[in-house]
């Protein structure tokens, strides 16, 4: 019979009967109790510790349920034989949490991730996700459509026709939580055994996720129109990345023959696909927004991909797949497999978001804000014209800087660092064998989204001292 | 020169300009305007259309851009030469979006998926969520940390060391929306070209996940503590998914004994991991919560997975993982390459409902109402000790009835199926060759967290009835 030492605390926060399984656990896994041995009966246990019965029988069932001991029908508790102990030897240390590293400050930062949060209509969407929020949707609390609510895919598939040509039925779009979990999605649909062609420079966060995934990538020259259709055939792809309405970084449009040449390509063999990325068609400063490609696509060899997270926030976790109906039939199966992404009261919300204008209006306010901004530093950027011209600045948030006085790159970031000021380069864009090395290409990127007027105003200033200094 | 014949509605909503772009690229798209063929100067057609010039030069630059014309500088505009056109020969059908099937109605649904959203703390929710959304929030709508929020992680390190022995840092914890997507992920990260021991009946949501994610799959049997080692040592297996607190759908608790030789399992062989999958560990009726297995893994060996899916509501999307700390080290790159999918604002909210004690008043609370349930169902399944028995209750939202009369579970079902009530079969719980064929198990599965106590009482009765009849 073991004798027990437990002195329990009643004044602590952790009730009894778990002080005494915490004892007798620890004495276990330290060898103090030895496999085999008896414990003492509840009723003796009780006695001494001068705790109710219940408690120590509680106490005992927790280690009965984990493993420690094993109860012996009419003869009481005995400690389990458990081989491995020495797990328990050594004591883990604490492990104190690592504050993650603040990025180095800048005071003008022209980065082209971000969006101009100003315009973005809190009170609308606090107001909806509080209607969404009412009692009486108790509903959406529970799981829904692995494809994402139905509404919202009816929503999004008139917005796409009314403002992007793309023709579907809500039953080819799927919504997910951003566009990496999408083509983590579609890269499970269409497995990962093929070659996928980009362009270069190209938008490289889809490119480092398609490394990631396995894919073999090729990259595919580029002329004024776009990715060249010619040495696509020649690459041995089977899927085309591309952003036909503004390629990024250059902010080239793709002209209808390129885009019909590139369907021609993808009809010519089974199982070529086209990945249209449609990230940020919505602002365009000049005519309407250039229709996506999906909406000339009669062979089902588009698969376009949308987001909300540029044109509402980047914190809206929304994108959406339309998928062509020919890969649909084969990968339903897969697409009910993985749960919805997106809480359903997030997709509600936006629902009502789009369904009630909203959006329109909240889209109609950015066109004005950014071409504002736009316009200014167009405007501002022409002082510079001796030293540099301005290319893709059509559409979008960003547009490229090319040095045209030998200053590279590198030099041209470093200056403007000095006067705090952060632009970036474009040949951090580049992929594949192409790729100059970093810092000696002649082009720079400027995003303006985060950027307010007046400091569009104050950081060209410091551009032009910085690049006009001797 | 090209005889352009636009009758313009000035009425239309649509603008001028639109109307004269979408005339002339539909002349172009059917081949009414060739290649080659000069357009009428801007001048000469806004003359013509009695419209301001500038209405005119946006049509054109609009058809400029989208490649349908050419400008010729000093000559004017001209079609340009687009090989593929018969691409718009054909006219898509109108694709009427498909309505979704409803699911045949069942008066009793003992379905083990669901959970009680009876107690989930709506009032709560929505004001966390509207403080989260205050104007002075604005940072949260951008972009967030791609592993999940820091302060979000540091609550989840603190819940997970008090609630159930998991010993983390914050860095090791990843957040994302549900477990299929950190199980899509951790698939980029250990890539899947290994074997996945199971044990059967399991989990059969994430044995279908790592299906089409193309793992080698293989059953490893179970005894009374769970999965057989040994067999597990044979099987080649280099990762072993298993439900330690709680197997599902059995409800075995793994005692220390197996969880140690798990643990000597993993740790004989580099590249060998446990998944722990601690699905729904916190509802337990008896006794605390059993441990989690991370807890005793001290070579780390245990990536482990949870949910607030199953103890807060389904469709708040967040699961996440917590890595172990030599696993972290090679796969950084592939975690900070795949964006967060989880909204900001709900990340947000989830750590106020952690850290202001809310989950903690939810959780007992829960506790309490499935608590009388359980109750209420193995009061009432008693008066059917004659024709089965009832395992697997000691925690969760569910519990086996194993027939001991002989009946199948196809005739089981298919009696209660008549008196409105839907109970499941275990056996679409097994995987691999061992799986009997569909029905012809002697075990159903009862989950109780969506019926009400009224609803329970009724329905065991319709289950006599049923079940007794001659």
């Amino acid at each position: 019979m073991q004798e027990l030492t437990i002195s329990l605390n009643p004044k602590s926060k952790v009730p009894l009967y778990e002080q005494i399984y915490h004892y007798i656990k620890q004495d276990i896994q330290r060898g103090r109790i030895r496999a085999g041995e008896k414990l003492p009966s509840g009723r003796a246990l009780s006695a001494c510790l001068e705790v109710s019965r219940s408690t120590v029988d509680l106490a005992y069932e927790q280690l009965l349920s984990e493993g420690y001991l094993e109860s012996v029908p009419c003869k009481g508790y005995y400690v389990c034989q458990i081989e491995d102990l020495c797990h328990f030897k050594e004591e883990t240390e604490e492990r104190m949490p690592v504050l993650p590293g603040k990025e180095d400050f800048c005071a003008y930062d022209f980065t082209p991730r971000g969006i101009d949060l100003e315009g973005f209509p809190y009170g609308t969407w606090r107001k909806l996700t509080r209607n969404i929020l009412l009692d009486d949707n108790k509903e959406l609390f529970q799981l829904g459509d692995p494809k994402g609510e139905w509404e919202l895919r009816e929503t999004i598939t008139r917005y796409l026709y009314q403002a992007r040509g793309v023709k579907c039925s809500p039953k080819q779009v799927v919504i997910g939580a951003g566009n990496d979990y999408l083509l983590l999605l579609l890269s499970v649909i269409l497995g990962t055994d093929h070659r996928i062609a980009m362009e270069t420079p190209t938008y490289k966060h889809a490119y480092q996720i398609f490394e990631q995934l396995g894919y073999a990538l090729c990259t595919v020259p580029m002329d004024a129109s776009g990715m060249e259709v010619s040495a696509l055939e020649d690459s041995g792809a089977r899927i085309a990345y591309v952003m036909p309405s503004h390629q990024y970084p250059l902010g080239i449009v793709m002209p209808i023959k390129r885009r019909l040449e590139l369907l021609s390509w993808a009809s010519r063999e089974e199982g070529r696909y086209i990945i249209e990325d449609d990230y940020d068609s919505e602002f365009r400063y000049k005519g309407k927004p250039i229709p996506a490609l999906q909406g000339t696509d009669q062979r089902e060899k588009v698969i376009y991909i949308g987001t909300f997270s540029k044109s509402i926030a980047p914190a809206i976790r929304i994108s959406y797949l339309v998928l062509p109906n020919g890969l649909l039939g084969s990968c339903e199966e897969t697409l009910l497999s993985f749960s919805s992404t997106v809480s359903r009261i997030d997709q509600m919300t936006l629902n009502h978001f789009l369904k009630d204008g909203h959006f329109e209006r909240h889209l109609n306010r950015m066109r004005t804000i950014y071409g504002r901004k736009h316009e200014i530093l167009l405007g501002e950027l022409k002082k510079l014209s001796g030293i540099c011209k301005v290319t893709g600045e059509r559409a979008g948030v960003h547009l490229l800087v090319e040095f045209t006085n030998g200053m590279t790159e590198k030099e041209a970031i470093a200056r403007a660092r000095a006067e705090g000021v952060r632009v970036y380069p474009l040949s951090e864009y580049e992929i594949g064998a192409s790729k100059p090395r970093s810092g000696e290409g002649v082009t720079v990127i400027l995003g303006y989204a985060t950027l307010s007027e007046e400091e569009l105003f104050e950081a060209v200033k410091r551009l032009a001292g910085a690049w006009h200094a001797p």
